[in-house]
């Protein structure tokens, strides 16, 4: 299904997490005017989509620290679902508590733990404060506005202090200012949008000298230029390895669709994960 | 400095942590009679060894699950220290308690964040606990252990039991049961010994096509099986990537020492980790 003219502006999409999630603001930049619903883990935005309870599916791929997000890829496999559009978004964290709650009153934060690693600085510079581990971190800026208290905080989203009726106690306490997350729409049918210009795939190779060579071969000798290319070891599994790769390249080119259909006859384990747009 | 016979069995050993952390227990299995001192982070472990405070450094360099320790890579770029030998140690997480708790009575439990994203499914077991961060696992043995309460737990490793005189009240409550975390030895020093098969190199490359598959054909003309390619943005940087590559081979040869060479003049950065014998 190659060559779809405009990605939609509006869509029903479905989100992991509750209102206020940073995949609600990478919907919220995908899509003009999405229709939202909330699924409470990664599994459950497939499923939504399988189901048919929302057409689309929001979710992270990739962090520039913290590498690929491993379950995501995992739900790939079982789901075979298709990317269809990507956007990098910043990682930027606030502080947030009730109306007139102070910094310097806060006993104890509640966040993802996901956060607690993205702010280590902050929480260093302040030892006394107690970290409390939340779901997402929507869930605790929800918390904090339902307790009504001052001497607790939450860290999330600066969206989440409209959502939740929060105030800012400090913005931008993520540790570096070029931590970005990568967030992927996910589609159950394979869209190409007529701007699509990068492929990801997934694949396994055989355990020998020149395997991935061979693979890396194809590429270079299509004169493709490869934009992320990640080894992980499969879960589950003693250090075997799958491989995610993202390609500078266009279903619609002859080469590069032939080029795909040879690698998957050639290697073990072969998925392709969409051709795709990232704004 | 090629062809060092036994490694050691007793040093002074430089660990990150406190009592009970789990690079103490690597540094048990790497050393028969390790003499440790104790460091708060990654960066003290490599100024302890700059420092002549410990001869070696023991520090987690990837998990099966999360990826490379970026950190400990970024710390390699500055120090210019040499891995020696390494460890591939199980991801076991115990709930430990004071004498006479029971998991029942439990309402809170004290952990490091990356224990929280390996024991997933067994705090969504316990919704009504609460999760608190400590700077590491061993510290929140300790914490409870001198609390002397019977409501609160730790999650850490089987050792701080003994350590922090605490009670088992489950074992093995890691998500998965194929969870490795690598320890490495580091060393100012470069010190090959003869048993040494794995290489480690870190780099950066030209950003065009085939800069990446020009590196890995000098590995599969030379029949170097690669063990590991990780690529991760450079932190700090927009999408720029830094290389990590494992390969099965020896520096004795000259044909692998001489690649060594060639490579380091064709990249734009080139870091040799060492050469070493994974245990």
């Amino acid at each position: 299904m190659v060559g779809i003219k405009g990605f939609p502006v509006s869509a029903k999409v479905a989100c992991q997490g509750i209102e206020g999630a940073f995949s609600q603001s990478a919907a919220e930049t995908l899509f003009a005017k999405p229709d939202i619903i909330y699924a409470p883990e990664f599994r459950d935005v497939f499923e939504a989509v399988d189901k048919g309870l929302a057409k689309y599916g929001i979710l992270p791929i990739e962090n520039s620290n913290a590498g690929s997000v491993t379950e995501v890829y995992d739900l790939f496999k079982s789901y075979k679902f298709f990317i269809v559009r990507a956007v990098k978004m910043p990682v930027e964290h606030f502080l947030l508590g009730t109306k007139g709650a102070t910094l310097e009153n806060i006993k104890e934060v509640h966040t993802h733990h996901m956060a607690v690693k993205q702010c280590t600085a902050f929480l260093k510079k302040y030892p006394h404060i107690k970290v409390v581990i939340s779901a997402n971190t929507a869930e605790a800026a929800k918390f904090i506005s339902q307790s009504g208290r001052k001497d607790i905080a939450a860290i999330a989203s600066q969206k989440c202090a409209k959502v939740y009726n929060l105030s800012v106690l400090k913005k931008n306490i993520e540790d570096s200012s070029n931590n970005c997350t990568r967030f992927i729409c996910i589609s159950k049918e394979c869209e190409v949008y007529n701007d699509a210009d990068k492929i990801s795939i997934m694949l396994t190779l055989e355990h020998r000298a020149g395997s991935l060579y061979e693979v890396i071969k194809f590429f270079a000798d299509n004169n493709l230029n490869l934009t992320k290319l990640e080894s992980r070891p499969i879960t589950g599994s003693n250090f075997e390895f799958m491989f995610y790769f993202d390609l500078e390249a266009k279903l619609k080119d002859k080469s590069v669709s032939d080029l795909i259909d040879k690698l998957k006859k050639t290697v073990p384990y072969f998925l392709f994960l969409g051709n795709y747009r990232e704004v």
